[in-house]
């Protein structure tokens, strides 16, 4: 019978190391394959084990792959391939954190996500306590694969009171966020035939696309929003649009363009048009631009919007809602996924809406962004600026467009105010072709994050490094 | 000069009903495209209404596109190019729901998830208020695209215990569930080449795969998990196992099996090894089994776990631990994806790791499954049923195989059973390759959910029906 030397030592439980123990043997060839080991019985009474400690290490040893357990016959060794390499335990691999790379701005511009400080914190966590103490069960099984039912016919009074749609929650589907809903898009939709986007447009949307096996066709735009004349040419059988209230440049589509584009989605099957209404909630004045999905009679509308905007990016909520024929195509073929958003997130938003809130919300968020384009303007007049700049694009939304007219060029403009720790975005860096890009100096400027005081101090700095 | 002819009426604000009527006007073609309005002065004087309704009215029309207002000439009509049935209010779709279709059961062995009732609620609450409170900026701001920092660290921390894998919390990519994350994968692998899967194996995992544009190959099994041998010849470039604890067969894959498919992953670049460690924390005797991660000396492997088992299906976050090869890859082309966890649910797991309570609750729930385990098998000895019926497949996870010898076929017994308020899965669903299916009759029994007394009840039921 094979005797094995084995002597404990340590603190390792004993079957642990008496494992360890027959896996480095065999690893090293001491024990070859198909030899025969003590039966349980006789290795516990040869090292004075329990035969428990010996079973422990036994069945491990036959669960891992080095033993195999006979019927009625005992234990024998398996052909261990082990080069010697995995011998030794892996290092951790050094790996270098993301490059923060971006130096720090006392002011930045960006464009994305609003003011967080107007999160209405209180009301929150209350509604998150309430949902939490409520709705146990509810909560942890899997939710509906489109959403809750609750949220998503809170999103349809929202969308009917907000923008004059009418659908019904069962073409609602929930998504953690818009760049998650397009990634699903592509699926239900197909990555043959090329996906038309506005140039300039939001740069995101390209690469998504693009990851997603998508062709990208970038259309130009005139004054009346994207140049549908140009779809038929580029190929493209999926367009993805931001007719409200265009980014960055703020246009509106006129209602004559929006047929066009619906005539150009009916002149042939599986043409779609994806409507992204970011940031519809935030119109200074008159009503709310109608959306195109509710001109929409041959169901070639898909409506995407998220409560980035009107609550926080951090959240990631977002919805769509298809078009029956592509509800029925994504029942089909896509149900399969569960959502991706937390049930918990689900219902506190639910109750959020269900509740007013969010209408509050969005009523004080408007006015407060109000006052600030207000204060924007104000401040570029104070300073004396406005001889040099004009303002467009922001009747709606928390970003404007300034054109700058000065000697110097872009560059040293933005290279200026970055040095006096301003982050300006020129509009050149939003366009995907070269060849159109802006002639002109033209900054896209989201204001949703600051102060007015941030404001009036912002554009002192730029009139006394700009002008002189 | 144009006279418009209108009539205040009802109680919306007169802005929006001057509005209304001077569109209807241009889409009934009463109003001629560029025929020149009244100024908003001399429409005021005329209409009795004050300038700054006629303002209202007029701005609305110019940014929805009837109307174009020229520099110091006035308001002229745009052509509008409205088909006659968008004037009617667009009804909304009569969309049936989703049919439930399935009939109510009383026990059902369904394999998706754990135990809910287990789930720690009040601590979850506690670390939720805690969060809420602490870390109001943090929670508003877009979170790291990979995940928050300290979620990673307690993910790394989590890993090297249970698993004893060591990575940098660098690797780490957190997203809302592993059907996410394989949608990623596949935008960062590329869709050529063939996708290899276990057959039987989790059929959600095809779906995704071709949802995603890649090629599933389907590889049978043998007694020691996945057939090595058969990737070549598929031509598949990835594959997705789940070795320590096939699903669902429950085998596990032995290390020289393990080591030949590293070595096969080795053999040409850009073959890549998904290893899903869907249930590894609920292994109920010995070590838990290494993971294939910690083998991979070629950066072949990506490790893919969620908390769904040992949390709550409904949290929707996973991750997964990427080879920095790869890693580098997903910097390169998609990091500009968002984060899809909402940072709230992320700094709440973060704190409810680091603070032990994840260790805490696998514990407690891992005794509380081997219970229901070992209450599976009494109950089907005191029914007499164990006679007929052999278990296999149950040292790790929330299921185990019930075989059944009986003359009868097993749709019959699965009809039997459902009569009697048992929903039961036949293994036979498991297979995406009929020729390769159950020749026995077989079911995948997911115990989690189940009481003792429910597991008592359910096979003094199969006895009677089965037996007799």
């Amino acid at each position: 019978m094979l005797s094995l030397p084995f002597v404990p030592a340590g603190r390792q439980p004993l079957y642990l190391q008496l494992y360890q123990y027959i896996r480095s043997e065999a690893e090293a060839g001491h024990l070859v394959s198909g030899e025969k080991l003590p039966s349980k019985r006789q290795l516990a009474k040869q090292l004075k084990l329990s035969v428990v400690t010996v079973e422990g290490a036994y069945s491990q040893l036959v669960a891992e792959g080095y033993l195999e357990s006979r019927d009625r016959s005992g234990y024998y060794v398996l052909p261990v391939a082990v080069r010697p390499e995995l011998a030794a335990q892996s290092p951790v691999p050094n790996v270098p954190p993301l490059q923060d790379g971006e130096r720090h701005y006392r002011f930045d511009f960006a464009t994305s996500g609003g003011d967080p400080s107007s999160f209405p914190f209180s009301t929150w966590a209350k509604l998150s306590r309430e949902v939490l103490s409520s709705r146990d069960q509810a909560l942890l099984s899997a939710a509906h694969p489109q959403g809750v039912p609750e949220l998503r016919e809170a999103i349809v009074r929202h969308l009917y009171q907000f923008r004059g749609i009418r659908v019904s929650p069962e073409q609602v589907i929930v998504g953690a966020g818009s760049e998650f809903l397009s990634t699903l898009l592509v699926q239900l939709l197909g990555n043959q035939g090329g996906y038309a986007l506005e140039d300039p447009g939001y740069g995101k949307i390209a690469r998504i696309f693009q990851a997603n096996g998508a062709r990208v066709c970038p259309i130009p735009l005139d004054g009346q929003g994207l140049r549908v004349d140009r779809l038929e040419e580029s190929g493209a059988r999926v367009v993805h649009i931001t007719p409200s209230h265009h980014f960055p440049l703020g246009t509106v589509m006129p209602i004559s363009r929006r047929i066009q584009l619906l005539e150009w989605a009916g002149q042939a099957p599986d043409r779609y048009i994806i409507e992204d209404d970011y940031d519809s909630e935030f119109r200074f004045s008159g009503r709310p631009i109608p959306a195109l999905q509710g001109l929409d009679r041959e169901g070639r509308v898909i409506y995407l919007n998220t409560f980035a905007k009107s609550l926080a990016p951090s959240l990631r909520i977002g919805y769509m809602v298809l078009p029956v024929p592509l509800l029925e195509r994504y029942r089909k073929e896509l149900l399969f996924y569960s959502s991706t958003v937390p049930s918990f997130e689900q219902y506190t938003l639910a109750l959020f809406m269900e509740r007013g809130h969010l209408d509050r919300h969005i009523a004080r968020t408007r006015s407060r962004y109000q006052a600030r384009y207000a204060a924007l303007l104000r401040a570029a007049e104070d300073s004396g600026l406005s001889r040099m700049c004009s303002f467009s694009g922001g009747e709606a939304g928390l970003h404007l467009l300034m054109t700058v007219k000065s000697p110097r060029s872009q560059p040293e403009l933005t290279r200026l105010a970055a040095e006096a720790g301003i982050r300006l975005y020129p509009l050149d860096t939003y366009y995907l072709c070269e060849l159109s890009k802006d002639r002109f100096c033209t900054y896209v400027m989201g204001y949703g994050k600051m102060s007015e005081g941030d404001l009036q101090d912002v554009f002192k700095l730029l009139s006394t490094i700009w002008l002189f």
